[in-house]
């Protein structure tokens, strides 16, 4: 009979009630814990022994990374043994002319940004969670962030993946090609597949050069639809690094929690917040001028200095822990770009008819078509009440992302908080071609079993 | 039963011995080519017919679009039906706001490009053929070219694709946008699958920013392994937009067909071209003179007009013409970047021990790791006698590929000419799990049948 013991040393397996509490899940609530084990492989190959122990032995393997996931995706809910890559956290190689990094899955994204930054060169991908995710789940959840806008997705920049399917082959995807005209790329396969069709132990990242010192702009836009006028008005004279948006509400939260100055003498409904090279300053003012004359903006201010840009950059990085205490019904979803004020309107109207003492808090990468919609608990409902509500809430809103042919999970993956609801944005027949590349990479069910697509 | 003219009108059919000659086969010689009809569906519903067509008559159809491809991947010759998309040749929708145009297959490359200009808006996927290929075939085989090095590939421009399976099944995959974490990301596996998944109906294609006008460099550069510290040099003062290498003897072979002046009084064993935005011209001007002073560059020009910048591209661009009346024996291989110096070497050195009369004309896209290789027929030689040597040639070279994980089909594909040495850069693991893609995406093996993988 194979055992854990037999793969492992002691210190690299736990099973003890608070290491199962804590890598038994994400930073999702509301599903049950229960893994059996939590194991700690060094290597490839302890990675791929544990699936032949997993197919041995009928047990699932639950991958997990920084455990940031808001989703489920990491949750151990039935007796799995979660691999966490807590331990291969090294660094492999570095590849200069090729502007190439070598990680094993566990290496946190802080630490590539890091890394990059001395080697004089830029991991572009960013979000708050960066100091505790890791590659691995990164690559696994295609994870976005804050610079999508000119840098694109993690997906972007995987080079190459040495993988470990669910029948214990491990597998070298590209191995840093630029250009690799072989057949099926199966990289882009694994890239947001959640750790339901390999278990990712290695990832070749491309860097990309220095960019300069960033500038921020906050403008005050007093409609929705201004807000893609300004977008497409910075767009057509120089390349933003970011552009997100948050609204009046949003504002007010984060304020208060923060104590921080509002950015204008009069309120407005909706703040962009734009970030820029230093060099393209006098683009930007240009830009700037014409949005006011055309009436879609009515203030502004921008960053003297790196201090003030950061200063500006708490207003809409501060607004997710600001509104936690109203324990927000939460959504991530995305529309294409032209389609953002008409669906945001949608939204707005269906919960002011619907649950007219309910308050939506506006916030996201509107640059990139990604909406996070909070809406926030009022005062008078419990916390069961309230979620009771937004599992209510939930399919009306994903029917109104389907009618605009959305994403019901922008950035945040499926797991198993949307996977009931996957049909909204997947077809039928995609949903049973997910299912049969499933069955090809994991014939046993082991990998991730119950996430992304019912077992 | 099922007949084609159920399906399409009489004009959309032919299957006279001309039309089958022309429309049975691409770029590539070689292969017999043995259609028994060519079709030329107007819509999705039209090519979804087809494939129900084909199920029911057990008859293979071969995708075609610009038929530029020199891998043999639209040849037909075995009496399949070939698939034109030259009638689908419409640009459906353009969506500023996402910088979105939704395509049919048969838009051809330059007509997209076109149209994006038309828009202030830009199409950055270019290459020789960009006037007769088709934006279909660009994503069926990821086409790359001359600008990948800022740009990447079709690949990262695809943000939706309309696809029918070999199940007749239309899917409708990403639909335009940017983040999208519901699972599976099937556009990514239909990119570069060379017609063997599906059949490519329409494209929504992203848009770049209009560059500023480019500036063209030539240097002459005197050793292999200089070319990536100039690339080196040059990348950590702006940003390229190409940076491609030929040979002095590819030079003569250019300069002797289309009369073109020596760039430099003296002849160097290897010149870089080099371009980038006007705007970058001073910092470009330092890293010559860095390169110059490091002793890695002899010599240099650079474009004054867009005339001088077009004459200089000419050098490079009129190799692979230049070099067809001594009927090359062609390779388009890639390894990382990194190892370009070490992997010419290793042909050279082959070539010269094993065929010491054969020329070797080295050109291509060095700044990712992209190498045509062209062999010269020796006058002494009869076209059939070189190409049974070059055949003989094949297995080593690629050898040589694999000893460095590089790839034997850089972006020319697969097709019928690489097919049967997928496994000098795939491993045995992935051609089965390619397989079980195919047999999951066509089960009864009609589209482009024997392309890429084995029937």
């Amino acid at each position: 009979m194979a055992t854990l013991q037999g793969i492992l040393a002691d210190k690299q397996i736990k099973s003890d009630a608070e290491s199962l509490a804590v890598w038994g899940k994400d930073w999702t609530n509301g599903f049950p814990v229960a893994p059996s084990a939590v194991v700690f492989p060094e290597s490839n190959q302890q990675v791929q022994a544990l699936v032949e122990y997993a197919l041995a032995e009928r047990v699932g393997l639950v991958p997990s990374g920084g455990r940031t996931g808001l989703s489920g995706g990491a949750v151990a809910g039935n007796g799995e043994v979660v691999v966490s890559f807590d331990r291969m956290n090294r660094i492999l190689d570095f590849n200069p002319q090729d502007r190439l990094v070598t990680c094993q899955a566990g290496v946190i994204t802080q630490s590539l940004q890091e890394y990059a930054a001395e080697q004089g060169l830029y991991y572009p991908v960013d979000f708050a969670s960066a100091g505790s995710s890791q590659i691995g789940g990164n690559v696994a959840t295609n994870a976005g962030g804050i610079k999508v806008i000119r840098y694109g997705l993690t997906r972007d920049w995987v080079a190459g993946l040495r993988v470990v399917t669910g029948s214990g082959e491990l597998l070298d995807c590209n191995a840093g090609l630029v250009k690799n005209a072989t057949g099926y790329d199966m990289r882009h396969l694994f890239v947001g597949s959640e750790g339901t069709l390999g278990l990712i132990c290695e990832v070749d990242v491309r860097l990309a050069a220095q960019p300069a010192p960033q500038m921020v702009m906050v403008l005050g836009v007093p409609q929705v639809v201004d807000l893609l006028n300004v977008l497409a008005g910075f767009n057509q004279r120089l390349t933003l690094s970011a552009f997100e948006f948050f609204s009046d509400l949003a504002l007010a939260k984060v304020r208060a929690h923060r104590e921080l100055p509002a950015p204008f003498a009069t309120p407005v409904a909706y703040y962009a917040l734009l970030e820029f090279d230093e060099g393209s300053l006098d683009a930007a003012g240009e830009a700037f001028e014409y949005c006011v004359e055309k009436g879609w903006v009515v203030d502004g201010v921008v960053s003297q200095s790196q201090a003030q840009a950061a200063a500006l950059w708490q207003l809409r990085e501060g607004i997710s822990e600001s509104i936690a205490p109203f324990t927000p019904y939460k959504n991530d979803l995305s529309v294409t770009i032209q389609q953002v004020p008409e669906f945001l309107a949608d939204v707005d109207q269906f919960v002011q008819d619907s649950y007219p003492d309910f308050e939506v808090c506006w916030y996201g990468h509107i640059g990139d078509g990604n909406l996070h919609l909070n809406i926030l608990r009022p005062q008078h409902l419990s916390v069961e009440e309230f979620m009771a509500k937004g599992h209510a809430m939930s399919p009306k809103i994903f029917a109104l992302v389907q009618a605009r042919r959305g994403s019901i999970s922008a950035e945040h993956g499926v797991g198993l908080l949307k996977r009931d609801f996957l049909n909204y944005s997947r077809s039928e027949a995609e949903i049973r071609l997910m299912k049969g590349l499933k069955e090809l990479f994991d014939p046993a069910q082991i990998l991730n079993p119950g996430k992304l697509l019912k077992a």
